[in-house]
Order: structure tokens, then C-alpha cells, then sequence
């Protein structure tokens, strides 16, 4: 499919937009006026760079409040109408979004609205243009697909036809019918935009909070398979208004959105008795999401100073330092299935460097990732060493994809074994999940990263207070929950999350039975972070829990939370070094959840430790 | 009137909260439960601590979903009380907040909640507490203050009264009604909030968007005037759920809420015949703000390369050197009653450093600001020099008090004429406004700041979409609109408004014939900002202009707006220096805004001729 993005959808200067669109693929674009009226491009230079950057113009838009007006009005409406026809002619479009009025002044007569449209084609006509009308959701009186249809039916001109925008439909009618039945020479234009289900105004909605195809709560898949069934002719355009992507670096929004029109022609291709078949041919497939089995390993990037500090609080959480790197300053430890890889060589960084998972068709995994516009990172490689392929996650950190001991070459081989991981010395036996936090601009690039290029489902969107703010939190899985990634974000701070302590990251180990593991934790010395009596009143006061329970919870640190379909135990370390911890948990049942109730809690408590240590 | 704050306002564990209340002035404290369960100090150190920082426990809250509940969930809820009864009585709190029941199993049963409301105030009365009930304004039966009321009459106990909280009212009905014939003894306790107008869910409203009395649009005077009128006898005390304040330093919250409230006391202290005798006489009364009439200059700090720079700019727009200051690297420029004062002595910072008003009485209103919280700045004074006081406005920015030419000692004369400003070069008269850029954390501090401090009125607020990010803008305006100051800020993004320019500042100054000044500055070289040849197509199209001064316009850059009461065009130059612009304004009639319509073209033609430059 051709794919195109609407100008608005970026941040920066037209200019800026027009080498971000151009640099990450697409095919075309939609002129937003305010972004060509501030440009010191003339329209003609405009049309140039387009075919220097291989970018045709696809719309121009939007026209507003010109039908179902008195006759002055429209002579105004046609004058103006004009003047953008003679501009679109220097721009080399030839499709004007008209969006339906919301003036006041507009009169509720669709026989008026649909001869004012029609007029307004026959001029388009004559420049060679054509006219797209398209219902706002909040249209003064056409607000729906359905009833701008009707007019455009009633309007009968070659030139008038309709824009479908998925944001003024599915806001409305979540799961619209009847689109495919529209011809499709009169679907002029498609303009695509997810969101998340808010209960407020859809005008605010539409305005901030529009997402890329896949980071929110639309089915999108649905919806534009019926304008395909249609014979829909045109591009997949995006037109997403987004309060966070208007200030992000244009380059990488741009790339996020074309990841996101990739992933939705390949949810396309999966529903196939919905496309037509030249369409279907046209829709990217990438290579399917190889079936992930757990994770392969979390990599910690330390220095000199959180080295030591990281290697004695695993060895305190029963881990063992099983391996070293042949050619590099890289240590390996494990527990149970749960493999650690601390990474001095890494520069200064400390935090999660990598997050490595176990595929079964690691080649497929890298295949998959580079057609979703995330390719292999360059890595130097010694001789011996096995050929990890690795891409880069949103947040910097980087993705590996492995297949522990069952290639001739595992990664495991690149190591120098140094001890024993056959006992798990204090229970613990796998990764549980990995929280990342994510920086402020790319949370939901986050989400579509990893639900398009790992497979994994978004999934436990929670929002709680912090003690130095809001925080977002949202899990990524695979199906089976073997692979789980905890994304969290400040809804609005930038930079770090509590005064002089930066974003932490933790890595979560399972165990089955909280109290034994968290007492030989104990025993060994393992820096346990202390969780205020306060809060075991009141998980006392807010249920009946077991006196020996709750004095063992009390004397670890253990919190808990219950969902309805399980409970969750869970303690943590200290910070170490300056922004990584572990967290150690028990899931009771299918609780889904990861804690997030408590997470204020364990984020005082993080504080005052640190505080306290300063 | 005492004055509380709940924990919940402010940013911070609970020390930091309760010690930034205390350095405040504040003489109570709400503290919020989850506050207490993430501290580690138990019950009776953080009574020992409010002991020390001299703060009384004045709530505790909330506990949720009591009433109106089957058997054998009474008997959990009462169980859970009693734990919170005898923490309270730890804590030296006496009165705790339910909130009306938001659970799905919650019966619509009026007696039934009156019943277990009156059991729980008897379980209250034997330890020494009472119980305040509030109606939230999404409860799932009981969601007007009326409603609440009723059900505390039913509940008949000495022990059961009500909690007003003027979000939940004034969100569902802004001007009720009734309140004050509550009895005073029934009035347990008074929340205040304010909340800008907005349309959207209720609980995410109140969630995230609450103010302090005085940033937003709630009637907060006359809704506190009717509960002192029903003799309440307890604190104002504020609650206010914000994202920004969550995460902002608290020791600025806590003033920023403080000054609220001794802003609304004095309100208050309008409305005498609304209050009650004994409670007037405990209001807050500062003096009166003084009637402002204008600008007496705006200082620039300057560095030794923009100094030249703005100083070559400023005589380019007619300006005259006029003044060189007797101790200070400080020159004072003039044309008309405009005023500039570039001051290269004050560190390596470029920008508006202050903003000087007139006012009839400076010594007035230094003391209206110290008693807001706005203490002046200790400032080195040579011995010839005038007294001028100056306190510091939110974003860092001084505010100066001066009664130019009256005072025997006027601000003028530190300075030593070096020239003459009696001809108005071209045509500039007077400062027309100065825009400010906000920091993110203090956009509503500062509303409040130019509100209560200088008597300035909120207005014209704007949002739009600027090339880099949203923006939101905001005037204050004395009442005759001789004093203006337009407040920007970014809705989301810290730090720089676009890559590489810091967030401009700019002053704007009037005349009453903008082509004719545009024409003088162009003759004199100024470096006027050239505006896109597609902004006068468009204006064209839009609307028929004269072609003659489409053509000025054009020329020199002039953009344009109207709004319902007249016209307004203005004009800019470059950014000088890192971040400084002037603009030169005409206002047709009585326009009221700013342009800020044309702020995106504005903004874009700064970046691209930041960009040509270097």
C-alpha cells in the first residue's frame, strides 16, 4: 500500500516534517495550511522538495465551515475555495480536505449542504481537483460517516467523494458497519489515527490524544479492512494529533509511524477475506513473531562503582557468578533459569542495557525487527563469539534474541565457565519480568515497539501517584506471560523521577514461596529494602491476614496485592548503585498484575533509603 | 482563620510535606492516608514532628466506601475503622473524612446509609473522634452536598457532620444555594479547591486538574462566604489534586497555597455581609492593591554580546540612549513613555530581568506583596540611589514598584542624562504588554502571583500549536489595560521551546499607525523578522484586504488579527541576542487579545532566521 503522513503529525518547521517523512519511507503526505502558511517555502519550492524527497502531496487540508451556508456566505466560501484551488495547483495536489462545519451560522439542511458541496466540485473540477468532505465527530450537524455519506451521494459529482478518518468514526460507533459498501470511487481519502478510550470531550480527545495505529484502544484492523473491502484506491494516511509526538524529534516519530502502519497492513494480511486481492498483495508481511520462551538473560551495564555493589547483592540473592566473557570485562551469573550479565565495558552508563529473550528462530526475530523499522545494531565481535543479533529498544536499552544452548554457537559459549548454577540456592528460579522506565517522549513508541517487533500484548494500563508524581505504568507480554516488560513513564516530569535519583529499572525474579526465599535473603545478607510498619496496619485493617504472615511480610519487607484472579507477594533491594534494583515475586493463582498499588510505597521507601545512606 | 492543607497537595515523602506546610504558615495539616503509609515514621513521630513544625492534625482521609453496605460487610468496614480510630488517636487526630461510597454494591438506601453512618459516629464518639461525610461528586448514590446533608440529618449523632468540599459542589451546580443554613455545628469540615471549566469526566477532572483558590474559574468567595455565614467554625483548608504540583518543589507549593488562601480571605473580607462578625475579624485584609498606571521600564539583562546587539536594535526602532546609571553598568533608553533599561551588571543571564510597574503608592504595594508571600529583595543600593523595591515573580523575574518623575527621589534620576527622548521617532508611545515565558511547574503559581500580588485580572487564555509543541498563553491585565502581561508556557515540554532557542521573552510596544512605524524601523535598519509570503496569501484569501496594505503589510511583516471587538496588527524583530525580541503593536478599536493566532508563524520565521544565521 502507499503509504502517506499527514504534516501534523510532526514536529518542527515544514521542512523539518517533509525530511522525517521522507526519511522513513513514506510515500506521501497531507499539507497541513498552518504548517505551509509559516513556511518561507513558496508553494512551488514546497512541490520541489516533495520530488527531491520522493514525496508526492496527497491532500491538502483541512478546508472548514464552507456548506450549508446563505448565499453571501458561500460566495465568500467559493472565493476562498479559489484561491487554495490555485494554491493546490502550485503545490501539485489535487485533493482539499473539506471537514464539515461546526459554525454556528451553519444551517441543518442536507439538500443545501450537498448543492453547496456539489458547486464546490464543479469549480475543483475545473482546476482538475476533487473535493474529499469528511464528518468531524463534532460537526455542527453532519457528524457521522454515515450522514456525510448521505450528502455526498445527494452532492452526485465526479469530483466530490469522501475522507474517512478512523478517529471521527470510531469515537462514535466503535464498530461501524457498512463501509464496505460504499463504492470505491467515492472514498477519496483514509486517514488513520488510534487513541485510547477517554470519557471527555471528543473534540479535546481528537486534539491531544490521538496515537499511531496500534498504540491504542481502536480497532483499526477492523475498521480498515472495510474501506479495503470498499476498493478503497488511496493510501493509508496517518493524521494523528498528539500533544507528545507535536514536541518529539520528527525523525524518530516518523519512523514510529510508519512501524505502525507496517504492523496494521500485517493485521490486514491476516484477515484476508476482508481485502481484495490486489490490495492484499500490496500489504507489507513481515516475518512472523517467533514464539518467545522466557527471557535468555538481563544485561546491567556498571562501573567501577555499582559493579562490586551489584555483584555482592547477587551474590546475596543466592546467585552464582557462573561465567566470564572471553575478550570482555563481562561476568555472567545465574539462578535457577534467571541469567544476569554484568557488563563493565559499557561506558559509564549503570541500568539495564539489554534485554535478551530466549526465540526459537532468532535469524526470524532480527528478520521481523528490521522490516519494522528497527534494524540490527552494529556490534563488534570477537572471533569465537557468537553471533547475537541485537536491535535497539525505545529507551536506548537494546533487545537480543537468543536461543540459549540450542544452537551449536549460544552465547552462553562466549563465556569462560567460572561456577555452578545447578542449586538454586534461595528459590529463585527465573526472570519474572523487567521494568524499564521510559523516557517521557517515547512511551507509546515503547508500546508499539514492543508489541509489533517482539509480539508481545499491551496490556495492565495503570496510572498511580508517586510521591514526586504521576506515574504511568503499562506491561508488555507474550501470551503465555514468559516474557514480561513492565514500561513506566511520568505522566508529566521530565528528567529524574525524585529529586537526585534518576529513573530506576529493576528486574523481577519468580519464586514459589516469597517467605523462604526473602528469609534466606535475609540470612545472607541481602539489602532488603525496609517497607514502613504503616503500611502492614493498614493491610491489617484492610483484611484479615495470618499474625505469622504478616510478622515474616513485616520482617522482609514483603507487599502484597490481590486482583481477581490471584495474589501477589513481592520484596525488594535497596537501590544499587544509582538506579537499578530487584524485586523478588510470588504469584498466588493467575494474578496478572505486577504491584502497581505499591508501588508508592516501595518508592518512599527507595528515597528515604537512599537519603538515609547519603 | 486557621489555614490547613492536605498532605496530598503537595510533592515530596511525608516530611517533606509536612515541613514545607510548616515553613509555609500554615497551622494544620489534612493528612492523606496514603501519605502516612509510605512514611516511615510511626503514628506517634509524625505527632511529635507536626508537634515541632507546629502543625495540628486537623483529618484524616479518606476512608472510603462505608455506608450503605450488606451485614457482613458493615462488620469488615467497622473493623477497619477501628484500627484507623486507634491509628488517629496515635496520630492526634480527631476527625475523619468518609467519602461517600463509589462501590459498585453500595445500595441506594438513604436510612440504611444513615444508620451505619450514625454507628460508625458512635464507634467514633467512644474513642474521642467524629466523623465528617462528603458527598464526592461521582459517589455512586449520594453525590450532592444536598444529599450528604440529608443523610447526616437522618444519621442524628453529635458525632456525624459534614464535609464540604468545593470541588464536588461547585463542579456539579457553580452557584448553589443552601449552605448556609446548615447549622455551623454540622459543619465539620471545609475543602477548598479550585478548578479551571473543563469538560470531561468528573473524577479525572478533580483527579488531575484541581487549582488553588484563585487560578481557576470556580466562585470560591462566594462559596466559602456561605459557609462562614453558616458559622463554620473550622480551618480553610485546601485539597487540591494536581499533576504539575504533585511534582513540583513543595516548599514553592506550599507559598503558592498559602498566598491562595489569604487571596480569598480577602475576598472575603469584601463581602462583609456574608460573613459572621467574629469570623471577619480573623480574615486576612492586606492592603489594597494599588491602581497601576503603566510601565515604568522593563530591564533587560544583557551580556557583553547581546548588550550591543539589543542596544543597536533599540536605536534602530527610535529609540534614544538616555541615561547612564551613576554606580551600575546600566543604561536607560527611551521613546514616548516607553522605557528599556539594559543592565550588564547583572550575571551572564539574557532576558527579561524585571518588569517595573507605576503605581500610586510603591510603599503600598511592597507591603500588599509581603503580606502575599512576595517579600521584597534585598537589593545593594548606592547612596544617591533610589528606594525602589522589588520582589521576584514566579519564574525568576523581578517585579519593581515605582512612582516615576512624582517621587522626589524617582527611580530617574540614578541615572545621568546622556540624551533626549522628547520626540517619538517612530511613532512608539508606550509599552502595550511584555510577554514572559513561564516556567512548566509555575504557569498557575503565576497566574495567581500577577492576580493577587499586582491586582491583575486573568484573561484571553489561548491555546495553539506551536511548531515545536503546544503552548498555552495566558494574560493578566489591570482593569484599564495599562498593565499587560501575557504569560506563556508549554503544555507539556521542559526546557527549550524549539532545538537549540531558549524560550523567548519579549516586550511589545504600542503605536497608532503600525505601517508608518513598520516603514520608519525599516528605513532605520531594524532588524525586523520577515513573516512568509503564504501567511499573506492566506490572509488574502480569508478575507478581502486593501491591496495596498496587503502590500505594507507584506513588506514589513506586519500579521494580523481581529476578534469581535476590532482589529489588531502587529509587527517583530528578530530574536536579539539568545532570546529577546521586541514587537511593535497597533490596536484597531478595542481588540483585546495578543495575536496569538499568529504565534506559530511567528515562532517558525524566528527559528528559520536563527537558523539562516548560523
Amino acid at each position: 500500500m502507499r503509504r502517506s503522513i499527514a504534516t501534523v503529525c510532526l514536529s518542527g518547521t515544514l521542512d523539518d516534517k517533509l525530511r522525517a517523512a521522507a526519511a522513513a519511507g513514506f510515500d506521501g503526505v497531507e499539507i497541513f495550511e498552518n504548517d505551509l502558511i509559516a513556511a518561507p517555502l513558496r508553494p512551488e519550492r514546497v512541490r520541489e522538495r516533495c520530488d527531491e524527497l520522493g514525496l508526492s502531496i496527497d491532500l491538502y487540508q483541512p478546508f472548514r465551515d464552507f456548506e450549508a451556508v446563505g448565499p453571501e456566505q458561500l460566495e465568500r466560501n467559493l472565493r476562498r475555495a479559489r484561491h487554495k484551488f490555485a494554491l493546490m495547483r502550485r503545490l501539485g495536489a489535487d485533493t482539499v480536505l473539506v471537514c464539515s462545519s461546526v459554525s454556528p451560522d451553519a444551517v441543518d439542511d442536507d439538500d443545501l449542504a450537498a448543492e453547496q458541496l456539489h458547486r464546490l466540485a464543479s469549480e475543483a473540477a475545473e482546476h482538475g481537483m476533487r473535493v474529499a468532505y469528511e464528518a468531524l465527530a463534532w460537526g455542527r450537524h453532519v457528524n457521522t460517516w454515515r450522514h456525510s455519506w448521505g450528502i455526498v451521494r445527494r452532492g452526485d459529482h465526479p469530483a466530490l467523494g469522501l475522507c474517512l478518518d478512523s478517529f471521527h468514526v470510531l469515537s462514535r460507533e466503535p464498530e461501524p458497519s457498512g463501509i464496505a459498501d460504499v463504492p470505491g470511487e467515492k472514498l477519496f481519502f483514509l486517514q488513520l489515527a488510534d487513541a485510547p478510550r477517554l470519557d471527555m470531550d471528543v473534540l479535546q480527545w481528537s486534539r491531544h490524544h490521538r496515537l499511531f495505529p496500534g498504540q491504542g484502544a481502536f480497532d483499526l484492523t477492523s475498521f480498515t479492512a472495510q474501506v479495503l473491502a470498499a476498493e478503497y484506491q488511496g493510501p493509508l494516511s496517518l493524521e494523528v494529533f498528539n500533544d507528545v509526538f507535536r514536541q518529539s524529534p520528527p525523525d524518530r516519530a516518523a519512523v514510529d509511524a510508519m512501524r505502525s502502519l507496517i504492523a496494521l497492513e500485517e493485521g490486514l494480511a491476516g484477515v484476508p477475506e476482508l481485502v481484495r486481492p490486489d490490495a492484499r498483495a500490496e500489504l507489507s508481511r513481515p516475518p512472523a513473531a517467533p514464539e518467545l520462551a522466557g527471557f535468555a538473560f538481563a544485561e546491567l551495564a556498571v562501573d567501577a562503582d555499582s559493579g562490586p555493589v551489584v555483584g555482592r547483592a547477587l551474590a546475596s540473592l543466592g546467585f552464582a557468578h557462573i561465567g566470564q566473557h572471553r575478550s570482555k570485562p563481562v561476568q555472567l551469573w545465574q539462578q535457577g533459569e534467571a541469567r544476569i550479565v554484568l557488563n563493565a565495558g559499557a561506558g559509564d552508563a549503570t541500568g539495564i542495557a539489554a534485554v535478551a529473550v530466549e526465540t526459537d528462530d532468532p535469524g526470524r526475530s532480527a528478520r521481523r525487527a528490521q522490516e519494522l523499522c528497527a534494524p540490527a545494531l552494529p556490534r563488534t565481535r570477537g572471533p569465537e563469539e557468537a553471533d547475537l543479533t541485537a536491535v535497539a529498544a525505545p529507551d536506548g536499552s537494546s533487545v537480543f534474541f537468543c536461543r540459549t544452548g540450542a544452537d551449536p554457537a549460544s552465547w552462553l559459549s562466549d563465556f569462560i565457565r567460572t561456577g555452578d548454577a545447578s542449586t538454586s540456592i534461595a528459590g529463585i528460579s527465573r526472570i519474572d519480568h523487567i521494568g524499564l522506565t521510559q523516557p517521557f517522549d517515547y512511551f507509546d513508541e515503547a508500546t508499539l515497539f514492543y508489541r509489533s517487533v517482539l509480539g508481545l500484548d499491551p496490556r495492565d494500563d495503570s496510572e498511580f501517584a508517586a510521591p514526586f508524581g504521576l506515574v504511568r505504568s503499562r506491561a508488555v507480554t507474550d501470551p503465555k506471560g514468559r516474557v514480561r516488560i513492565v514500561l513506566n513513564g511520568s505522566l508529566l516530569r521530565r528528567g529524574e523521577w525524585a529529586p537526585d535519583i534518576p529513573d530506576p529499572q529493576h528486574i523481577a525474579f519468580h519464586t514459589d514461596d516469597i517467605i523462604a526465599t526473602a528469609r534466606t535473603l535475609a540470612e545472607r545478607g541481602a539489602p532488603l529494602l525496609r517497607v514502613p510498619d504503616n503500611y502492614y496496619d493498614d493491610l491489617d485493617a484492610r483484611r484479615h491476614v495470618d499474625p505469622d504472615l504478616l510478622a515474616d511480610m513485616r520482617a522482609y519487607g514483603v507487599l502484597h496485592d490481590r486482583d481477581a484472579h490471584g495474589e501477589y507477594f513481592h520484596c525488594h533491594t535497596e537501590l544499587l548503585g544509582s538506579r537499578v534494583f530487584f524485586e523478588i515475586v510470588q504469584r498466588v493463582d493467575d494474578y496478572t498484575g505486577y504491584g502497581a498499588v505499591n508501588a508508592p510505597v516501595r518508592m518512599a521507601a527507595h528515597r528515604d533509603t537512599r537519603l538515609a545512606r547519603t
